[in-house]
Order: C-alpha cells, then structure tokens, then sequence
C-alpha cells in the first residue's frame, strides 16, 4: 500500500500545531525535559497512541514507548521515534518532526491492515536536548546503558536529582547498568529530524541520508575575579572574572573558525550559556560561569582546540588576576550509522522519485546513542534558513510528508531485507 | 559634653550587626531597595527612633525621617544620614555606616540633654544604590526635585512602576516636580561613609574629608544577533550576540585602563551586568543587554572615553554581523562638595586629634544630589582591603566611631558658625 504524500499533510499539519500549543506561554516554544508543559505533551502523545489502539509503556530509561504488537510469534522489532522536549525558547520541529511522522507511518499501517513480520514501535526518547544536569539524550543514553551513577545523581541548580525525575515518569533507573534486554530484539532503529543546517534548502534535495553524527563535548568553564564596588576600584586594582571571560570566549569563537577552515570538516565550538555573580551594574563581577559546546567530525581538529584552549586558560591563569578553571562535563564520541540503513534510506528515497544526499550531521542526536546497541539510521529533512534552537525554526508539512513516505518505504523494505549489524 | 570614642564602639556594633541580620539569608547581604528585607531594615529603623523619641515620616521622596524637634522656634534643620539599601550580595556598611552613626549622634545628644539652636533630623536616604529601574539615589535625588516624570514612570523587570513603589512606601511623587520645600531651611547635610578604597587604609589615615564626587553615566548596550543551533550553524554563517559583546567589554576595560593612566584623575568604566538570551548551553546567543558604569571626575576623559566607544560601536556595526544599540539610561553630574563644610571637617578630626586628609571620592553618593539645594559634605571612613559591594567588606566599629565623633563635632561646631552656601 503506498503512501501519500500529499494527503498526509494535514495529519502532519495538525500534530505539529497541537504539540506547539503545548508550551511555557511566556516564551514559545519552550518544553523542558521534566517540566509542566513536558509532562502535559507526554499526556497528549499519550492520547495519541491510544487513539491508535498501540499498547504504551514507559521503559526502564523513562522513555514512552507506543508498541504495535503483530501476531507473529516474534520478538523481533523496529523502533522510530525522537523526541518532544525542546531547548529553552526553542522551535516546533526539531525532535517533533520525527515523533509526528513515526506517529503518521504507524496510522498509515494500522488504517491499511498492513502486516508486519516485527514489532513496530514510536519512541519519544526522555530529554534529547541539553538539560541543566549538563548531560542530553538521557532517554537514549539510558537504552544504550551509558547513564552511569556519576550522571544519575547529579543535581540540577534547583537541587532535584537527575535519577529522581526519571523514576517520577516512570522510569526505573536501578536497571539502566546495562543496555536495556530490548536492545538485542532491535531490527533497526529510525529516526526523521529537521537538517538544523542550510544545505538540503540551497541544493533544493528533498532528504539527507545521515553518514555520521559528530562528537559533541561540553566542558564548564569557571572564572574566579574578586567582586567590588565599580566606582572605587581602580582599573588597576580590578580582578574582573567578565573582562577574563571576555577574552576566552573571543578566543574560542576565533580559534573555532581557524580550524574550521584548516580541516575543511564539520568543526564548531560555542559559549552558550553564561552566568555573571552577582550581576549588578555596580559591581565588578566577581565571578562567571559558563560552558563551552564543541561538535568535530575530526578527532585531531579536536584535541588541536583542547591543546590551543589549555595553553590559553594556562596563560589567562598566569596574566590575568583571574583564577580559571576548566571541566570536562559531557562528552558523546563520533559516531557513523549502520552502513546497509544509509544504502536502503537512499534506495527508499529514489524509488519514491525524491532527490538525496548523503550529508554528516552537525548535530547530536538520540539515534547516534542508539548506534551503539543496535543497528541505526536517520534522514533529514530541509528546513527554513538552517534556523534551528530559536522560535523562528520551520520546515514544511510537504517536506515533512515526503520524509515520512520515505520512513514508511524503509519500514516496508525491512520486512524482506536482513541488517548487517556491523 | 565630649563624645567618647571607646565607649560609643558597642553601640555602633550593636546596630550594624542587628542590620545585617536582615538580609535575603540565601545571599548576604541583600536588602535591594522595596524588597522583604527592606521593609523589615525599615521597620527596625523605625524601631531605634521611636526608643531615641524621636518624631517619624516619611517625606514626599520616601525617605525615612527620625526628627529632633528642639523648644527653640526654629525651622532651621541640620540632616545627618546615608542609606540602608544594598546591593545584591552587598556588604554590611556600605550606607549601614552612615545611619548607625548618625544615630549614635543622636543618641550622644539626647543621653546628654544637649540643646541646639536647630533641629537635627537622620535621614535613610531611600534606595541609594543603582536599581532594576537604572536610576540610584531615589530618595535624595527627589529630595532635589530631579526625579522626573521619565524616571517615575520606568517598569522595572518584574512591570513594577518605580512611582507607585515610592508611594507605597509612604512618599508623594505627585509632589516631586521642585526640589521639596524643608530644603530651603537646611543648614547643613552631612553624610559619614566608608571609603571602598584603599587610600585612607593604605596611609593609616583616620578620616578622609571628601572634596568631589564623580560623574556617574550609564548606558544600556544592547547586542542582538540571531540564535540558533550550536552544532549546525558553522562558524561563518553566525551571528553570535556574546562573541560580539566580548569585543566591547574587552574593548570597555581597556580604554578605560587607557584613559585613567593619561589623565592620572578618577576614571573607571565597568560592565557588572550581562543577560544573554536565550542563554542555553546548545543555542548560539541571539540577544546580549548590558550595561556599562562610567566614573569621571575629569569632562575630558569622559567626552574622549564616550567619542571612542561611538566609534568602536560603529566598526561592529559595520563588520559584525550583529546589531549593536547603545543607550543613555541615567547620569550624575560631576559635583564639588561645600568648601565651608569641607574646613569645617577638617577643623572638627584635628581638634580630636584624629588624622586626616582631602581627597575625592570614587562612588557616587546621596550626597551628591543633596549638594544641589543644600550645603553638603561628606567624611569616609577606612575600610578593609577597599571592598566592598561584596560580602567581605568590612570597617571597624573603632574607626566608625571615630568618624561618629567628627560627625557630633560638625553638629556642635555648626551651632557657632554660619555656612556660606556657595
């Protein structure tokens, strides 16, 4: 039975809108990992997945889970999914896209009787986006057994503990040691996700087959000056942890666009987030917070950018009267997808008469956490102006269409093709 | 009647240490102008001058007032007094000082039946420090009729209107048009303060007799460039608002380094505040608001210092990639303290054989406004280390009260001597 593309658009349409309405009012589109509105568009996937007749769990990592059970005696399974949390003041379609378009194959299969020689299954995966325990994807993390005690029993700045949240959504965090049972019955893993990027919009190609997510590490800086008035200290009397954090964060920006263009690879590094004590415009600040965001698709750009930054803090530490230090918070490494999704991605699309390319990713994703236990791949969309994270984020309900007839057509050619899991 | 130093140390301990025991408890010590603490800093101030019998009110301004009305008929006032507002994670003197001396002034003179032929009044001069509004000094700059209409009508962050927050607390602001009308029977204002330099510490001086007060400016900077993913958006398609603002604040601290190195006068340039938006580690920053403190006691570096940053706001503007305004949000006129009062001083320290020195102030105070409509003039006190706006400031209630003693001796000295007002 094929999918339409154009008579599912609204389908699309309607779930993205509705998700959306679901937000911190104050700032759209904002829907962090454990807060009211996260818990109210779990609730509404919820209703979703019982409106489809699915059976839905909550799995050990907190993870929802919509399960269609064939009648096959077979233990086997495909999941597709992503994820519904967004970033502070963040868009409508990243993570959403491909929780709506797994949701639109699963009511393509289940309107058409189609049967299925596995288990089908929709996952929103608990917390893709960076939270304020300083870790992200903690859902597929936790399916991939690498959300280890260190992590879980972090406390974000409001004191809660990471393991407590998820076991309050039903998660079940003493049995994340290992790599969930579920994991060694996983066929392949699907997920449909906005580009984040410009490319597919200025080559005018429908869908990107992912080759590699990047590695992604985040690292806490902390300046340490000495606080006073900003009317008697004088200029050479100041220890001004801002003026520091000024010059690392220049420096960070310039050395990032150097080796960028030295590799000609995917390589960016970011400061984000940045916390000034006490922050009052009358006083030198005595103190600032912040962390450093770097994605490599080469290893040697990276541990190039660690040496240059090492030898700088070490500088700064010397001339500065400022005392800095550097931590190492977060790291996810390079990861490439399963090599026979990305050639039946490719062949899906063409045999719909959509254009493709195969493209690295420059963002992280739960699928590059779920490459580890199980055979995995991805496909971006195109989205408008590259514009990702902010509220101006938006991709077509056409071109999400044209993604999800693609997701269908892999669903379809798995029943007959067997996954190399290597 | 002579004023005992030694005997009058518990009296000022006593009440410095009751204030800082009002403090938001989670950061010593906060009492921010119209908050919970204030309110209760007020009511225990209220307190001490209703034991001392005092007459209470609250003037048009806000201000706090505890009149000693004498027999003879007059309207003649002298003023003594400072503030009782702090900064965030502010110290326990800073103002405090200023009003716990005054007060021991008082109690000095009623323990001790002394008769004066003016009335003596202490003053906590409302919300001197720089607030969420981005004015300072809001009970003394009312008192000199230059709280306007714009300032008035200011919201702060939380849509607070700084005008019903001043007659909540018991002012007038409909009667804040002129200077207010007690202002023409002022004899004198005298102010006692910590230095939150180093100089008076540094060469053993007891009391410093301030001369000038600088000009303090303000000015809103506002950065806007364009959020967006910090993995997808490579490094030359950004526009990262904070890597932007770094050019300016490092920009900022060095000229002003410059600028008081070749004028050898008062001349510092501070950013204490910074909000970054949407200020998440994974989002390139899309929005910066800053504000940036401007001291001078020279015109010239301050017109040199504001001409050279128009043209380094320019260059970015130009070259950047972001959009950078710069606004004019308050401004304190450089003043010179009452040249009789200054002597006066310096008469009142020597006749107690207590070390002193002229010299000019580095903060900005309640009585500078005051030196509009008044005569006005003002001793510091040393402090430790020349912090404060911080937790660690500290002065010793032994040297505080040997400015008490200066401050009795101005009182005394001005039943007997006519101020020129000029």
């Amino acid at each position: 039975m094929e999918f339409d593309i154009e008579s599912n658009i609204s389908f699309i349409e309607d779930k993205i809108n509705a998700l959306g309405q679901i937000t911190d009012q104050e700032k759209p589109y904002t829907r962090i990992v454990f807060s009211k509105e996260f818990y109210d568009g779990r609730s509404w996937l919820n209703d979703e997945f019982k409106s489809l007749g699915l059976s839905i769990s909550t799995d050990e990592a907190g993870n929802l889970v919509g399960l269609l059970k064939t009648n096959k005696k077979t233990e086997k399974l495909v999941i597709m999914g992503s994820h519904i949390d967004t970033v502070p003041s963040g868009g409508r379609f990243d993570g959403v896209a491909g929780v709506v378009s797994a949701l639109c194959v699963m009511n393509h299969i289940i309107n058409n009787n189609i049967n299925l020689p596995f288990d089908l299954a929709v996952y929103d995966y608990l917390g893709e986006e960076l939270n304020d325990w300083g870790t992200s994807c903690i859902g597929s993390r936790g399916i991939g057994g690498v959300l280890n005690q260190e992590i879980l029993s972090r406390k974000n700045t409001s004191g809660l503990v990471l393991s407590e949240e998820i076991d309050k959504i039903g998660g079940n965090t003493k049995l994340l040691n290992n790599p969930l049972p579920i994991t060694k019955n996983i066929l392949a893993c699907l997920e449909l996700h906005i580009e984040q990027g410009k490319i597919l919009e200025d080559r005018k190609i429908d869908i990107g087959v992912v080759r590699s997510i990047p590695s992604i590490s985040r690292f806490s800086v902390t300046v340490k000056g000495q606080a006073g008035h900003s009317g008697t200290i004088l200029m050479n009397q100041r220890s001004d942890a801002l003026v520091t954090a000024s010059e690392i964060i220049s420096f960070v920006n310039k050395s990032a666009i150097k080796l960028s263009q030295k590799s000609n690879q995917h390589f960016v590094a970011t400061i984000g987030k940045i916390n000034v004590h006490p922050n009052s415009a009358a006083i030198i600040p005595g103190l600032v917070e912040m962390t450093i965001d770097l994605r490599a698709t080469s290893k040697n750009s990276r541990k190039e950018f660690l040496n240059i930054l090492e030898k700088k803090i070490a500088f700064l530490n010397d001339t500065s009267s400022c005392n800095i230090n550097i931590k190492d918070i977060a790291f996810a490494p390079f990861v490439e997808m399963n090599k026979d999704l990305i050639q039946l991605f490719k062949n899906s699309a063409s045999s719909l008469g959509l254009s493709n390319n195969i493209m690295d990713s420059g963002a992280g994703h739960d699928t590059a956490q779920l490459s580890r236990v199980a055979p995995a791949g991805m496909i971006f969309i195109p989205c408008k102006d590259g514009l990702s994270h902010c509220p101006e984020e938006y991709a077509e309900a056409s071109d999400i269409s044209k993604g999800t007839a693609v997701l269908w057509k892999m669903v379809e050619k798995l029943a007959f093709q067997n996954i190399n899991k290597t």
